[in-house]
């Protein structure tokens, strides 16, 4: 059976799009830029949603809802953020449809013009502090620890399943803090539980980084960032977390008294994950067969299907099944038995093989009668027969195998992918022969850092945390440079 | 300690906005008609999500998601839905802002108007089945069980928090079926979940019942509901189930072929309820002194606070009480430990009395040498002093207890309030001086239903589910009708 996957060589752009599509994580819309996910994409999301509310929480975060209509004139009191969102915002202008008095069927009320427009939140800072100026008054009040799921709409021109779509789910972290070294420290520690969760659970290595001045989010005075590279040799932010000073607090004039009873202005964090990271996680895993899930997320960790002529044999195998099942969901494993009489076994192997299902187990007649089961492993393609007895275990070990081999080869991938540049030359060959990120020494101007993505669409991704310091010399301009930064081409 | 909440009898629609705004329920925003959930309100309300998302998933439903906005001529193509929804529809016209050339600062950039104007989604019934039409060829494809959670949004002309704002989160089932049987079925079985969940974890009691044709959700061929008493004798809509028909598979072309290769249109039903259950809570069972929140589903189910002088007696209290929380976190209950020192024990009893924390502890110096604790319960405020040994034991069976308590308290009190008429004299005596349900005849015209709205402002809130047959005279107009039906004033 053919999946008619586009191969990875043949159209990395196409094979993705593949992916997701024939994979079942997600569909195109009517709405341009806006897609349906599916409920097999949508699974995987609320795995990945429910590990980091957990984290959250476990962090001392809790969460509330903010309103989705932000004022326009909330949007522009913090100029730096009103000029890096006015160009995408969806724009609420009037509030009923009518019949058209001259029969041109349903059309928007001219009566019902909105005397302020509403912006759709692109990001919610603005309507958030706007509101915790009225939750702030002492250092009582302080830490303020909020974070919300939410949906946000950014009106992109070029849009790509998961990757960059019009409207998209997230989480967006606001927290308050009484000093600068708080709200610093928040905004790394929340950075550390992106890299947890990416690296430990999407078995992604990332490298943490903090953005330059013409990468940074609008509005923030340090943006924090974890970046990701895939299978093309691109980058991906997986995760931005901003120590935003006490802009959005001057915006809003949000104050408060400190021990002495001092008025300070508040200091403040953002921080944010998306269902872009779906797309990162196929992009970085997966091969030319389909999906390849990490265990840990994965909506279906195992896939049983049975291998049978006729209902006795069928019917013995399915006891033997709902048994293993049974012993699998007892240990908290997502398991499905697919004995549907609809399809063949080979369709199903293509098929689950497709949407990336970490193992499947196939249950034999004869095997049976062996007291064996044939063990596949969806990342290495792998089989192996097992005994009957204490197949959950093996299972469950194997998982867990799985979850760490992805990650390490994720890993020795991103490894072989890092140079070290001196030259402008090599740099253009490296860029174009081989990809990858690019360490190399840079003379800290934002002008040569847009000549360099005008030259080679290679950006800065980040300067890494914990940077060396080395004296070198910039790649571009010959200039004198204190230590190397990360450059890239990224999604 | 005031903690300044209106009676109930003083003004009961001003006690609900107290508690929910003191209670730190929600707050208002910027936005007309929108609401700030705050933490503690958007914990009660992600507990009702999760046991609902349970429910849904056990009973063979998946999750996913579906745009935010609805092409303006899609909302068109069901004829009843655009008439029902046209008249508080927020409109999206153009996708990007820019900078006034005449310096009159940031403006809508009238280049980037929209061709189509989008619907922020009221509901989503149209672009699900225009969504559905590609997934859907087979009847092997059927039936699709989809819910998702969302934010909509209906430009309420009177809004008032959690019971009627201009965004409410909610959750919407759509589902795909191919035969009108299985579809009713599926609409009466999600009737019943909801029905489950209201009574079971909210300690509501509900009528299930069908919806008079001027009562119908626009687009449906019948409306199931659950309606419950508030304490000032008004009803509430909990909840709704519709039968879709094939409206919307005709509207959007969804067709299928059965087993015998013939092409019939899809049957449909959607599903669901919303944030103004938090309404519905607050309102039926909280007290003049604050909220009141079943066991079940509070944020916080209990509360543990020290009453002490010095350093030595914290220190005791402290480790004992560290010792039940832990004991009680083992038993999946949600406890908090508030030995803070910037409040008096006084001022936090009251406090987490207007939070409606199910059950509190106080342990005291002298208690504790007694190995008593004194517990109080939210919901009678009765207080009992409690041996420490079989503590978490005791603390457990009574949260099962004033669960219990607060459904059958609720349950008499509907039981009081459903009052039978036979007279047009006493149905609107009863409607004035008692509220509550008033079950009458009815001579099945929506032009009798229209002027009895008219005339008391009390609609048909149902028609009971295995209502019995009775003939009877209408109360209105004396003609004959078959069977009685519920009438209210509500929500």
């Amino acid at each position: 059976m053919s999946k008619e996957i586009t191969p990875r060589k043949t159209d990395y752009s196409q094979w993705y799009n593949d992916l997701v599509i024939k994979g079942d994580l997600a569909d195109y819309s009517a709405v341009r830029g806006c897609m349906v996910i599916k409920p097999y994409g949508f699974g995987l999301w609320e795995n990945m949603r429910d590990v980091l509310d957990r984290m959250f929480k476990d962090s001392g975060h809790v969460n509330a809802y903010f309103p989705l209509f932000i004022p326009k004139s909330f949007l522009s009191k913090e100029a730096a953020h009103v000029e890096g969102f006015a160009k995408e915002c969806a724009v609420v202008t009037h509030y009923r449809l009518k019949n058209d008095p001259d029969g041109g069927g349903i059309i928007v009320d001219p009566e019902a013009k909105l005397e302020e427009e509403l912006i759709v939140r692109p990001t919610s800072e603005t309507i958030i502090w706007n509101t915790y100026k009225t939750w702030i008054q002492s250092y009582r009040d302080l830490p303020l620890l909020i974070n919300q799921w939410a949906n946000v709409v950014r009106w992109e021109m070029r849009t790509r399943l998961f990757l960059r779509t019009a409207e998209f789910l997230w989480q967006e972290g606001h927290t308050a803090h009484a000093t600068a070294q708080e709200a610093i420290e928040e905004a790394t520690r929340m950075l550390d539980i992106y890299a947890d969760f990416v690296e430990n659970w999407m078995a992604l290595p990332v490298i943490k980084g903090v953005k330059t001045l013409s990468e940074r989010f609008a509005g923030a005075v340090d943006t924090y960032c974890i970046e990701a590279l895939m299978q093309d040799g691109k980058a991906l932010q997986a995760g931005t977390s901003h120590f935003l000073g006490q802009n959005f607090a001057k915006a809003f004039d949000v104050t408060f008294s400190d021990k002495n009873n001092k008025l300070d202005f508040v200091w403040a964090t953002s921080w944010g994950v998306s269902t872009r990271l779906v797309g990162a996680l196929v992009m970085a895993h997966s091969d030319d067969e389909g999906l390849i899930l990490p265990p840990k997320i994965a909506p279906m960790q195992v896939v049983i299907v049975p291998i049978y002529k006729g209902d006795d044999q069928k019917n013995e195998i399915d006891a033997k099944a709902n048994e293993l099942v049974k012993e699998l969901k007892a240990k908290g494993i997502r398991v499905k038995y697919d004995n549907s009489d609809n399809q063949r076994p080979g369709w199903k192997f293509a098929q689950y093989e497709l949407k990336g299902v970490p193992v499947r187990v196939a249950l034999g007649a004869r095997d049976l009668q062996n007291n064996i089961a044939e063990v596949s492993r969806r990342d290495t393609r792998e089989k192996t027969n097992v005994s009957m007895d204490g197949l959950p275990g093996h299972i469950i070990s194997l998982l867990d195998e799985i979850q760490q081999g992805m990650y390490q080869k994720a890993l020795s991938f991103r490894e072989q992918c890092i140079s070290t540049v001196d030259t402008w030359d090599d740099f253009e060959k490296v860029l174009q022969d081989k990809g990858g990120f690019i360490s190399a020494h840079w003379d800290g101007t934002p002008e040569t850092e847009a000549a360099i993505k005008e030259k080679t669409k290679a950006t800065i991704r980040c300067i890494p945390l914990n940077n060396p310091k080395e004296e070198g010399k910039c790649i571009l301009t010959g200039k004198p440079s204190k230590e190397r930064v990360l450059f890239a081409i990224a999604y």
